[in-house]
């Protein structure tokens, strides 16, 4: 045991104390931001029941959830189990028509006996055939888990929230704003950036259709980013409603799927991409010639809303989105946004099958990175879990990209390090004693402080500092102890001075 | 499904908003006074390698580990479906030979080739015995396991952590101070204060064998809990030491462990159960009467070490014990206490298998309740991954029970609570117009504030805020608008009065 490393299951991640204060930094962020618009958090628990995940993602989905063995004695209480030892009881019984039918070839005398032996081993064969047939259904793995797993570990924070209504409905005051930030787990194969633990964070409301929560969560994409530092970024929305009315125009409403799919891909394939793929999938050169302004809306929000309105003059349900729209944008006008590009985009198509009305998706320009944040208006969240007609908005951060992002770019402030402020160095037993109601004084007033134990030389104290990012030090010698001014350095700069403890506590405070 | 009310898998809870408050108020108050002390926080996966955890907490821990099924088709690679498979092939070609055997005593042209038929009858039976004996050997939960699953979810923080270090050794500037606040899953029995999923928070520092660590340990529980508002509560202390002195004046140091589990029995069972249970375990009366004095120590701390130290005359490792304590009662008589009682206490035995100096444990003496936290030194933490002679040091912090304290002592002040600090009321869409840049100009002050979405009776919107714990409620209507005095109300005192925007943020900020 000894020789071999110890290492973590692939895709999953220690965070070292640079990386957590890092993260918290970001997460805090978001957080007070949310908290400033009136979220609340929750958390739930990382296992849910198999029964509330299974069947929410699709099929592809559900192989990815992370299944909780039962604990005890749970593969005995199988029918797998059962079953096999069905089979080698039968097996034994068979063997012992077999030593019958073998006595009876031997001993003549017996030969009267054989029409019952033969029927009875027949007999025998048939439930052995019947446990073979039964056993061979259940000999794969999607069949044992049903029977050896209960649990699961969450996929994301989106089903949980939806249980988590559901079954506290009578507690919870509507419209309900809760923040949520847990990790959630894939077993999808891990590669750069992607990852089988990783944190979500999440806000939602439920219970209110009021398009003020669509703007709100604009001004908290603007203010949190902002905040963190990201200088240029585009808050792409747009609204299902419309993908819903191009659709209608052309009277293609059952095909929106590969529409809107097809759409979604301008930006990498361009628009002869997207006709060609369009006509594979069954679209006429005139559907096309309709919906080709549609796909091209140019200039600004305003200008595109109104190309938007003709072109959908046709469809109601196309100008109700327009009409959405048109009032997130002016309620975000009436606040003003601080840093964040709001772009609608038509294209933008992301989990159709969930949202029915606003559709997010945020994008840095600074960085080549894909989206940073996404989320939308679903009708019916909760109607999985048998609680028909509340109808939520939400959006979500990827802190991970965040996090990438903000490396590259630099954004991290040092102050975000969580560190020690200040480390007090001393040669030997006397100055520890010497420091102690330094330490103590220091501590009083709030500041991050660390008394290195005495023993160690002065050079191994300054590189535990060093690689500890602690901004301050105060060495402890004979001189100092003497006078009383102790020598006090930044470590950044490398400037040292002798200053008295009041001083330097006037400087660290 | 629509009908079942969904659930959370038992052992397991969800946190409301005002929970989570509360939870992020005693973390968030820990958290900062680990860092005061220079700890800084990691975090590990919730996944850690099946082999990084068997065998560590012994045979009842492992069973209470939850194991993650493999992904994919894990079933269809164990041997048991190999075996399986094979059984199945092997009753074909058993059938086989019974059809030849029952054809050929109807058919007595075929005699000549009975004895053929008979031995590879025979031999294929003892093959399918083989068969069987394999697969009994596999048909349990425990065998199968090890080849479903190599993945669990970490069963605390400690073995993790030692993972770590040991992963990391070439990152860490040692002494390695770590905090980590995170959850643990356990299989355990639910019942009424214990859950399979519960946080830890741990802080724990490695590479220093200076007493200073223990002493700061005493302070950080003094500072973190007194700031949460405890006002009466003991850190008792021990050393591992003492407790070998005391085996080894009785020369039982084989012993030790019935030795301990006997005394720490005091509190409960009193002298004479100890003295019985001390026999029973074969002690003699002689050693009880050696020992009798130290169970009994009374006194002040000071006191208690002296009388022990002339008990222990003859043990060197009981006087380094001694000096151990000593030193660290010197340390934080230097800093000085603010709430705690420090309580050397020879009966504390928690965890002794684990620990080689330094026990710590701590109770509220306000409400009944078990240890709301506990640590010690061990010596040999990383060794289990093959890194030796690294000391440690480490404390817990019993949140759950932490929370319940303060819950009944009625300790969280109002402030905690986390939620909007003012909810705007409008009556109708042009109050709600009014009231945007009030919102904004709010919200630019840092005040949490939010703006309930126009349409809704007041007293819906006050419902609201009451529910929520929101401190202060706006409402605007035509009066407000028109003269731009606001109605602005203390939701706890029921007060209102008529104020200008300015005002009103005045005695928000």
């Amino acid at each position: 045991m000894a020789s071999i490393k110890p290492s973590v299951p692939k895709g999953t991640r220690d965070f070292s104390p640079a990386e957590m204060a890092k993260r918290n930094y970001i997460f805090d962020t978001i957080k007070s931001v949310f908290r400033k618009y009136g979220y609340q958090q929750i958390e739930t628990p990382s296992m849910e029941n198999l029964s509330t995940l299974m069947g929410k993602y699709g099929d592809e989905g559900d192989k990815l959830i992370f299944k909780v063995l039962d604990s005890g004695e749970y593969f005995e209480k199988t029918k797998i189990s059962k079953y096999i030892n069905q089979l080698i009881d039968d097996i034994a019984c068979q063997r012992e028509f077999q030593n019958q039918i073998i006595n009876n070839v031997q001993d003549h005398n017996l030969i009267f006996l054989w029409p019952n032996i033969k029927e009875a081993s027949l007999k025998q064969s048939d439930i052995e055939q019947q446990l073979i047939s039964l056993l061979r259904n259940s000999l794969n793995s999607k069949e044992l888990s049903q029977q050896i797993s209960e649990k699961a570990l969450r996929y994301d924070l989106t089903v949980p929230f939806a249980r988590y209504v559901v079954q506290h409905q009578n507690e919870i005051t509507f419209p309900f704003k809760r923040f949520q930030v847990q990790p959630v787990w894939r077993a999808d194969r891990p590669q750069r950036g992607r990852y089988r633990e990783f944190y979500q964070c999440d806000a939602d409301v439920v219970g209110s259709d009021s398009l003020l929560n669509e703007a709100e969560f604009v001004m908290i994409y603007d203010e949190a980013l902002g905040k963190l530092g990201l200088k240029d970024f585009t808050i792409k929305i747009n609204n299902r409603k419309i993908l819903s009315g191009i659709a209608e125009i052309i009277d293609k409403s059952d095909n929106i799927i590969d529409l809107t799919v097809a759409i979604d891909k301008l930006d990498k394939i361009g628009l002869d991409g997207v006709i060609k793929e369009l006509l594979e999938k069954g679209f006429t050169q005139n559907d096309i010639e309709k919906i080709k302004p549609v796909i091209l809306l140019e200039g600004s929000n305003e200008i595109k809303l109104r190309s938007l309105r003709s072109a959908l003059i046709q469809s109601d349900i196309g100008l109700k989105g327009c009409d959405e729209i048109e009032t997130v944008l002016d309620y975000v006008a009436s606040f003003g946004l601080q840093v964040a590009n709001l772009e609608l985009d038509i294209t933008l198509a992301r989990g159709l099958n969930y949202y029915t009305g606003a559709i997010f998706e945020v994008k840095t320009n600074e960085v080549a990175m894909g989206s940073i944040g996404g989320g939308g208006r679903y009708d019916d969240l909760t109607g999985m879990f048998g609680l028909k007609g509340l109808t939520g908005v939400g959006i979500s951060f990827g802190a991970d990209r965040i996090y990438d992002v903000m490396e590259e770019l630099n954004l991290f402030p040092a102050a975000a390090n969580q560190s020690t402020k200040v480390l007090i160095c001393c040669f030997d037993k006397e100055g520890e004693k010497y420091a102690l109601p330094l330490l103590k004084q220091l501590r009083s007033n709030n500041i991050n402080t660390e008394l290195y134990p005495a023993g160690a030389k002065i050079k191994k104290q300054m590189e535990y500092a060093n690689n500890k990012q602690i901004g301050y030090t105060i060495v402890i010698g004979s001189d100092e102890m003497q006078s009383g001014l102790l020598t006090f350095k930044d470590m950044a700069s490398g400037l040292q001075e002798k200053l008295a403890t009041e001083q330097i506590i006037g400087k660290l405070i």
